[in-house]
């Protein structure tokens, strides 16, 4: 092979021989099944972040979850003008096509995208200097305003408010795509919320009724 | 707690506490040091498909990669068009402010969002039913045409030829990016190609120069 | 292998390989002793209900209990007509082959069979289309009648009554086999009626004096 | 309780005090939500002997498969006759309630029922006296023809030969189910042969094609 492994990508392909011998080999029938299609019961958004990927925090087999990952696990809102919907089609994909029966929104401890939107620091910036990031995080304009103005944009305190009200957005959001109405109606698909809090590893599960986040014990 | 749990919330409740079990109480103090902050030196970019979890395939430790998973592992090319552009938010974010040196686009076999990009049999649907997915693939037009002309647009051939085309095409709107094109000009950051193909659980790496994905042995 | 497995048979091949390294492998004396022949006290009549397995409720070892399931648990009366005869032949292979010294009835909560009985709603379907299911559910009319008529047909009052009066149907039918009465009567045979609560995880043990069913503490 | 515990019950007694602590506790939430109802997409047909349960062959979790138990893992032939078809009621039940993606016929070594189908030594009993067994396993009278010829009726290569046999019998009685015929023609269902040798606890699988079980190794 003439590709030069950087050692970024050398961990890369020291990790996927051990995922090879341990991983794969063990359960080859499994993923020559799955070679066949997917049937995932379970779509969950979460955040890009490097600490809380869906499929450590949840232990689950390859074929389990169809995964969303963007800053801060937003969704927008089902809008139709131009330009490319991601989420809109990966959510498309996973209600209409694969008929998922769950989603799950996963928010975290420490997002580094919804500290940006409390602080709004980069709002303003260029396109590729912060601009997108600023402008993706406007998502949350909405629901920051009653934080920063009670708790204020800086600190703990207001940072996870902003955390948990971040999924609650998302969950909103999801309910505006006629497919969700419709599906969670008819009690074909359920939304929860959730949010994984780093440093102590625990999850907690919204309630919608009270709109609080309960650990999981 | 007043949630009531369906059976997949049970499954992930269930992955959960082996999770902590097994992932997080062994290795608390990583991840008391991940609660300060992370520091990923790889972004990868994959599919939202259940199966090619880029975790599993590096079983990579928490806080090494910073993930963006969306349908067909698209990046959409530099625009500052109106609308949210999550693709290059997440590109912003792991670029500019993590500063991550190595990033990886992942496609993989049997890709339903590839294979709509070659059947197109979702262009002309709504927005909701079928509509959202036919927009975002049409990032796959332009190389999907030689693709159908010689290979034709059905089968496990043309199949492939399109999930690898893919890859490119994603490369090739990273590039488009001006901060990607500093920083890989200067050796600061490197682009991949990869691709994994499923039932067989064969990783296979892009050589850029010759435009052949090669087999890890 | 020829054979190509769908998820559901890599699931269960997967199972069968932690099966052969934790049930098998460290028993194999067990089992070899088991090749020779089987020796079981006890015969469980059970439901075909994926939530209801005895060998996990009772967590039993291999060689200790011949089971029977099927729709409600249900035991026909002894009956010499044409046709096939599969729990009477059970019983008698059972009780006159085997000798045990116990049959248990075990019925359980949430039983489709049984809010079928109740509600009816399947009667009058053609075999193949519900028809099947309204024959063989139709052994607990006669136990549905003085329910249906003071508790009415639906609600989880009215359902618990009729999956609680189902053991008893069994019971009385297990009583009109000849073999059962001789047995009994000379306290060579036990019949216990049971009930397992599915979400409380309760098993219930019927006093047959009081007609009642007591949960095990 | 006024229940008087014959040692056979107490061994069940003590059993299902450690599924309560080790097997229910535990996945409280998974119980929870399988008290709402069942799901399973594997439906196992298998014989009663105490040797061979499919939840402890296949380490299934609750909730995963829905369970026929009868002498000898026999399917009866579709058939409109009065009586009570206890077989056709679950197979309904699996294949057009819980709509089962997967339906696996296992058969086992040593097996008491198919033994007594080749020797035939209890034809001509009374019901109760073994009349019924007889009976139900008249259910291979066709497929016992020419093993008995070519191999005679005693001895393990022809209680082995009939032991196999009887699994391909059930498949071929699920296909005369006019519901079974249309979901294997358009790939909802597949049907699948087991056979699991007690001593040495090998599971095999049929291969249709060759008409040969090969040892998962």
């Amino acid at each position: 092979m003439t590709i030069q492994p950087s050692l970024a990508l050398a961990t890369l392909i020291e990790g996927y021989r051990r995922f090879r011998e341990n991983g794969w080999t063990p359960r080859r029938e499994r993923w020559a099944a799955l070679g066949e299609g997917q049937a995932p019961q379970i779509m969950i958004i979460a955040c890009s972040d490097s600490r809380v990927d869906p499929a450590q925090i949840f232990d689950v087999d390859p074929g389990e979850i169809f995964v969303v990952r963007n800053v801060a696990a937003m969704v927008p809102p089902f809008e139709t003008t131009p330009g490319f919907h991601g989420v809109s089609a990966a959510l498309e994909f996973a209600v209409q096509v694969l008929k998922v029966k769950e989603i799950v929104v996963l928010g975290h401890g420490m997002c580094g995208g919804c500290k940006a939107a409390l602080t709004q620091e980069l709002y303003g910036t260029e396109p590729g200097e912060g601009g997108f990031i600023a402008n993706w995080i406007s998502l949350l304009d909405k629901a920051r305003e009653p934080i920063a103005r009670e708790l204020g944009t800086k600190g703990r305190v207001a940072e996870l408010a902003m955390e948990l009200a971040g999924v609650k957005v998302s969950i909103d959001n999801l309910r505006t795509f006629p497919c969700v109405q419709h599906k969670e109606a008819s009690g074909k698909l359920r939304l929860r919320g959730a949010f994984f809090a780093i440093s102590d590893g625990i999850l907690h599960l919204l309630d919608e009724e009270s709109g609080e986040f309960t650990a999981l014990t």
